[in-house]
Formats: C-alpha cells, sequence, structure tokens
C-alpha cells in the first residue's frame, strides 16, 4: 500500500528551491505503487505541526513545471527549529501524530544545516516511537556551507547573479570615474562564510577589472591594508569597486555592520557593512563612493538562474524520493563533482549524522595570501556552478511566475498551538 | 567634402546608452559622403576639451554591433558642466577650437537634461563663433524626466530590472514572513521625479502582491500615513514591501536622506533612504525588516535590458545622424507614442530650447489618491516600455560585455587643463 509524502521547505528561499519541489512531486507522482499523495507544509515545518498541509496532487503538472522557474517559496518557508529532545521531544511527538492521521511514511526536508539537523532527528524519532518514516534531506542553500556535497543547491544561481551585477556596475563606475564615483561598495550574503563574496571574483577576467577588492568573513578586515589597496586601485586604474560579505569581521571578532558609528549628520549608520566600509573610505580617504545592498534581491534573482544550478536543484529532489523509495532515511543526496573540464557531476549520497550542523568555510588557499581577492584554484570550482541561463518565460515585460492554489487538507487532529 | 563628426556620453550612464553609441556610428557609417570619422569624447566632453578623442573608425563592425548588449559608457561619460557664457565662454571657445582642428562638423551629445542645454549652447557658439556645426542632442536618462519625448533611452531598462526586482523580493519575503522578515524596502534612484519608483508598481498584478506601498518624491513623505499603511498590509497579507525613491522628501523639503555631499551640479548626493524608513519601522512599529539599495545596479542592468527600450536607444542614435546629415541643429529626436494597444511609436524632434533645464515630473493623476502606489493610467504609460527581452550574448555563466579598443586620435592643439 502506498503511503503519503510530506515536503517541507526551511529556512532562507532560493531562486531554485522550487525546482527541488517540483523533483520532488514529479518523481513521487512516478512512483504511485510506493507513495500515494504529496503533501507540503504551508510555511514550512509549521505546517506539520499545526496541521496545515498543502494537497499538491490539487495541482495541474504544468503548474508543478513551472515551480522549475519560479523563485521564493511556493508553500512557503520558515526558520523555525523544533524544540530537541532535551525539552521532552513534544514536537517530534507533535510531528508522527499529524504524520500518522494522514498516513505520511515519507519526510522531505529542504533545508540548510539547521534543518538536516531536523531531518535526522525526524528518523530518530520514527524508530523511538515506533512509527516507520522515512526522512530524507533535500539540500538547498545560498551559504554554500553545507559539508560533502561539492556545492549548494541555490548557490550558483547566486553566485551568477552577484557576479554579472558586480561585472555590470564595475563597467558604469569604470566610465564615470574621472567625474563622478571613485569607489563602489557592494554588499552581499553570507555571515559565516564567504561563498557568495568570492564568486563576485568571477567577474574579473583581467587586471584592473571590477571587483578589485573582495572582504571575506574568513578574514578579519585590516583597516590600513584595506585602504592602502583602495588607494592603490585608484591609482592604478581611476577607480576601486569591493565586494564585501554581509558577515565581515573585525579583529576583535566583532561584526563591521554593529559598529555603532555615527553619520556626518549624527544619524547611527543603521545595519549594512557596505554603509560602514564607505564611511570609512570617506572619512579616511575623502573620496566620492556608492554602495549597493542586494540583500533579497540577490536569492529571489530567478531571471538570472544558473542552468547548472536549476538542473542540480531538480535533481536533488528527484534523488530524494528515489533514495526514499529504496528506504533509505536519515540521508541526503549530494553533488559530486566527477570531472572538471568538462564540468561533470553527478549524484551521491551523504549520511545526515556526517551533515548535520556541519558548516563549510572558504578554503584558505581559495583566497589569495594578501586575502582581498579569490585564486584561480578558487575561480575553478566556481566557474561551472554559474555556467548555462535558464531564463523564466516573460509577459508583459515581467517574469511569469507561478502562484500555487495551495489547497490545504482537511484536518484531522485537534488544534495545536506553536 | 564630407567633415568628422563628435560624439560623446554625458551624465549617468545606462544600461543601453552603448546602443545609441552604435546607432550614430552605424548610421553615421552609411553617410560617407556628409560624415568622415566619428570621434568619441573620452569620458565625455572631457575628452573633447583636453582633446582626447577616440577614433571610432578603428573599431570593427562586429564590435560596435556588440554596442548594443554592452552597459555603461564605453568611451567613458562625464558629469561635467561647461562653464556658461556668463564666465566668458572658454570652454565653449576652446571647444570650438578642438572641433576645428579635426574638422568636426557634427556634434552628438548623449545625455539628459544638463546635456541638453550644452547641446544647444554648442549649437549657439557655433553661429557666434562663425564655425559651422550641427549640433543634435541623443536623449538619455534613466530618470525619465526629458519633456516633449513620451519616454527616455534607458529609462525602460532600469523599469523593467526594479520592477523584476521587486516581483522576485515580493515572492521570498511572502513566502518566509510567517516567521522572518516583515517589512523591506527597496531603494531606488530618481532624484526629483518618481519614475523609477513607479515601475516598481508593475510588479504588482493584484491586490496583496509586492509592491504594497510606493513612496515618491512628488508626494511628502508622511509618517503616520505611511505607518498606518505598513500596518495595514502587514494585518491583511502578512507582510509589506515598500519601494521608495532616493528622492522622498519630508514635509519641510529636505530629502530624507542627505549625504552632504554635492555633485559638479550643484545636486545633493543622496543615498541611504532604505535604512532611514527602516529604523522608522523599527522604532514605530517593532516590526523585522530588511532593505535593500540596488544603486548603480538598476541602471547597469543590462542582462534584463528592454527590448523596447534598447531599440528606442538604438533608434534616437540613428535619428540623430539622420537629422544632423539634413543639416538641422539646435534638435533633439523623440520617442512619440503612436498607439496604445498594440503599442507603436515612432521617432519625431523636439527644438532643444524646448527641451534644455526641463524637468518632467510623475502627472498626479499617474498616482493614487492615497500618494502610495500607482494608477491604472501610469500602468498604461509603462507597461510597453518595459516590454521584450534583449538577453545579452553569455560566455562561462556570465555576460559577454564588449571593451573596445578605444585609440586615440593624434592631438593638434596645444596642452590645456581643466
Amino acid at each position: 500500500m502506498p503511503r503519503n509524502a510530506f515536503y517541507a521547505q526551511s529556512g532562507g528561499v532560493t531562486a531554485v528551491i522550487n525546482a527541488s519541489a517540483a523533483g520532488v512531486i514529479e518523481t513521487a507522482r512516478k512512483h504511485k505503487s510506493k507513495i500515494g499523495k504529496v503533501y507540503a507544509g504551508r510555511n514550512g515545518i509549521i505546517g506539520a505541526l499545526t496541521e496545515d498541509l498543502i494537497d499538491t496532487s490539487r495541482e495541474s503538472p504544468a503548474a508543478i513545471r513551472a515551480l522549475k522557474h519560479t523563485p521564493g517559496g511556493a508553500f512557503g518557508s520558515a526558520r523555525y527549529k523544533l524544540k530537541g529532545v532535551e525539552k521532552g521531544g513534544r514536537e517530534y511527538e507533535r510531528l508522527i501524530e499529524v504524520f500518522k492521521a494522514h498516513d505520511i511514511g515519507y519526510f522531505f526536508y529542504n533545508g540548510g544545516n539547521d534543518s538536516a539537523d531536523t531531518c535526522l532527528k525526524v528518523s530518530q524519532i520514527s524508530a523511538k516511537l515506533g512509527y516507520p518514516i522515512v526522512a530524507v534531506h533535500v539540500p538547498k542553500t545560498v551559504d554554500n556551507d553545507l559539508p560533502i556535497t561539492d556545492c549548494c543547491p541555490g548557490f550558483g544561481s547566486v553566485a551568477k547573479y552577484v557576479a554579472t551585477s558586480m561585472m555590470e556596475a564595475g563597467l558604469d563606475i569604470e566610465s564615470m570615474a574621472k567625474t563622478s564615483t571613485k569607489v563602489f561598495i557592494l554588499e552581499v550574503m553570507g555571515r559565516h562564510a564567504g561563498w557568495i563574496t568570492a564568486a563576485m571574483g568571477l567577474a574579473q577576467t583581467k587586471a584592473g577589472e571590477a571587483p578589485h577588492i573582495l572582504l571575506f568573513p574568513e578574514i578579519a578586515f585590516d583597516e590600513e591594508a584595506f585602504l592602502a589597496k583602495v588607494s592603490e586601485s585608484v591609482k592604478l586604474y581611476g577607480y576601486c569597486t569591493v565586494g564585501v560579505s554581509e558577515g565581515v569581521q573585525g579583529k576583535d571578532g566583532k561584526f563591521l555592520s554593529e559598529s555603532g558609528l555615527k553619520d556626518a549628520f549624527g544619524h547611527a549608520q543603521l545595519g549594512g557593512v557596505a554603509p560602514r566600509i564607505a564611511e570609512i573610505v570617506r572619512g579616511k580617504l575623502g573620496l566620492k563612493h556608492h554602495w549597493a545592498v542586494a540583500d533579497y534581491l540577490q536569492r529571489s534573482a530567478r531571471h538570472i538562474a544558473s542552468k547548472t544550478d536549476l538542473e542540480q536543484s531538480y535533481a536533488v529532489g528527484k534523488a530524494a524520493v528515489e533514495l526514499a523509495v529504496k528506504g533509505e532515511s536519515g540521508v541526503m543526496p549530494t553533488i559530486v563533482r566527477v570531472s572538471q573540464r568538462p564540468y561533470k557531476w553527478k549524484i551521491g549520497t551523504a549520511k545526515l549524522t556526517d551533515v548535520a550542523n556541519v558548516e563549510k568555510k572558504m578554503p584558505r588557499d581559495f583566497i589569495t595570501e594578501d586575502g582581498f581577492h579569490i585564486t584561480d584554484k578558487c575561480r575553478r570550482y566556481l566557474e561551472p556552478l554559474i555556467t548555462g541561463e535558464a531564463f523564466p518565460p516573460f509577459d508583459k515585460g515581467l517574469p511569469a511566475y507561478i502562484r500555487l492554489k495551495n489547497l490545504a487538507v482537511r484536518k484531522k487532529t485537534g488544534e495545536y498551538s506553536i
């Protein structure tokens, strides 16, 4: 007898997380002897706790296909960490209660580090409570910081966006630098790992081109060395472009964005490491500057998604279902780099015990010795991940993104508040 | 005998200003009996003053064609206002000196309001100094604030970028709002006119979708009404997205965010109104917020340029040359909207005396009565301008933008410093 499946999106969404959802749903529909319906959690795991389930079987094949070109989380995602077993495990028991009520035998959790841990615990609690459930994690994070997998679905697209944006802004500033902005700063995501910042480095195809300086969270910010580098770049090329990670820290280990400095008018600098760096440049070098903060634009930019990333995102969703129907639980499909040139990849498998809560930072040899750029080794790693275009369809000049019907499944258990 | 032409880019560059350059150069190459070489000013008008001319005849047809898909200013642009006749007109005389030395009989100036004024003065000084020169302005400004022309080349592409970005970020925030960011603010350009801000409004196809609130420079910022609107949106839809113009002013007429710096034209340098709005939201409503500042990314985003805008940008360059060879001076080609549905346009002509230093703001009936969104009339105006895609070619995952050789013409006059 087929059993139903539960799928939830977790943590920060990406331009291609819905492609993983499409991979899960389309593949589950091909395994009717094992999998009945796929229920999605409305707002991620919260939908499971509150029994707010979405019946994806009510969506047409065309609608599910359209998920591949739609950013954001189509069913809603959540930043919500289940209370651990040390707190009585009540939330895990509630999950099992809801899963029992809807005959859910498969748990697919689409997220990053924390989510891998949750998925692992679901696979463990299943044995403990004597309720059989196969739990498979579907990797996703723009931060690219999951271990074992060669790269993380979601990263390649944000990488392509930030590299393209830096290249374009660089051409703009270069052409105006004679009489206008001399220093431009683009802030990108990455609280602890500098992968997204590194990706901006791909925009530079030869010396003198943007970006001239990259500031990684892995390298303590050295103001003096930074200012010397800015001055040198302005002297040599007439301008300087800086790519900075939101997570850059000073030598004291404090985030630069938390500095609490004030601008010329006495207004507090309100978050944002880019304006903080700009203020240092203005104050110490007196150069005209501009800054941009890409924020959510970078991780939702489906219009400039990487085809490689899109394909990998779909593939991990598909592979998760294939693992599940074979009964493999507590695992996660990974991306394995088979060859570099030409770039080839395949799907592998990792145990969640090896994945949960482990964070992969940039290797030191991916960053140049002076700490301000990426090495050729890093370039070789990154380049294939942004390769290929996969533009969405457009209607009246704008991307034609889909909104699903997201019809609710009738509740079978009592009220539950989180 | 054919005479040479001078072409210069002026002011802030756009994603498609080089398409106008291509229009000028390719069309000039078709009028060999009238036009010899096209010299471009390196760094705009500064290249004329310092006799730093670029010989575009040294560029291949393929290279000139590639300008159509390359953002920024391929020859360098400048924010430089020629010192007026009231200051002795020395700089205008110097221009004529350089033009004489290189037998330049055509002056093409590619810019916005200020540049139209410069172009007009060149056409006037020509008569005064008895040196015949045909001066034609090629319109360009992301601000869309030139009079007479239905729209401004460069605007449609930034409009498409900001509308797409708002739509994408909106989907992201909507899917996370249950447990994460409730209010998102995207800051865009537009010092005095809210055209770019208005374009974000196109992302909303029905009530409840992003953007929920737009803040225009034309409407004095009313903090109380704004906060009420934010609360209402969060209550109704679970989140609120705000598109804000850098030029938003308080009831006192002061910019909400002034950096204190001024540019060459004496305009205040703005930046950072998004964090200020965010601070108001946090302080008064205590809601979790995020903000983005698109800055130069928006006007250099050739990867998501509007095909309509691209075609119009090329067309005004082409038309400028066609006007010039007919001897029409002190004029500017315009975009004339011939029909709305289907959208049809043609090239018209305006006298620079009617264009120079006139700024076109948003009509009040393009903004809803409450001041927080665009009307259907505005939508009908904007929609065709962002229609159509014109993706650049890509190489290894990134746009394949061209860098010209930009070889200098041998100098014939003495040193001149600006």
